[in-house]
């Protein structure tokens, strides 16, 4: 449930998202993406939640900015935003990031 | 529930973390921490969520670096970091990142 990220410096997505009540079939894409994710070039991890009031953070790890892009620019993830867009979310933002320092505890 | 950031560039510190079965009085301490960052110099915002699994992802936005370390040091805050590792969680990954991109839908 929290990624292993290798040593630094790396790419973090945040994708912060407030589902709409009509949602429908959300669940079903949002797995697929998770499972496109993972097989793409760069793909270091992700860590995922939401609440019951319907807020989601989802951090996904990438080797470098390219490698994200990339992901971005996959034509089902594409079709995926656009639903999103759509249909799915109320609200979100979404932020790319250079990670710069990491700390672990408990033996993620 | 989702901060409505500033341009950029600015920082967010991403912490991912489980919490334990027996977390006793988590709650009362996060939302004190909570009171106490958005007091701190240089806090932009904070997103956070948390699954009935225990698991939690708050991520929170600072002006620069500096701000996101003062925040650190901030007694009472260490204070509740100690709690942390001793009472509160299995496990956490802390990220600190620069944030290089950043986009909006619906009117976050």
């Amino acid at each position: 449930m929290i990624a292993r990220t290798p040593d630094l410096p790396y790419v973090a997505v945040i994708f912060t998202n407030l589902l709409r009540a009509d949602a429908l079939d959300y669940e079903v894409v949002a797995e697929r993406m998770l499972t496109l994710a993972r097989l793409q070039p760069g793909f270091l991890g992700v860590e995922s939640v939401r609440d019951e009031r319907g807020l989601g953070l989802t951090v996904s790890y990438w080797k470098d900015e390219a490698a994200a892009l990339a992901w971005k620019a996959v034509a089902e993830h594409r079709e995926a935003q656009r639903l999103g867009r759509e249909r799915f979310y109320a609200t979100y933002a979404l932020r790319v990031a250079r990670v710069e320092r990491q700390a672990f505890f408990g033996g993620v």
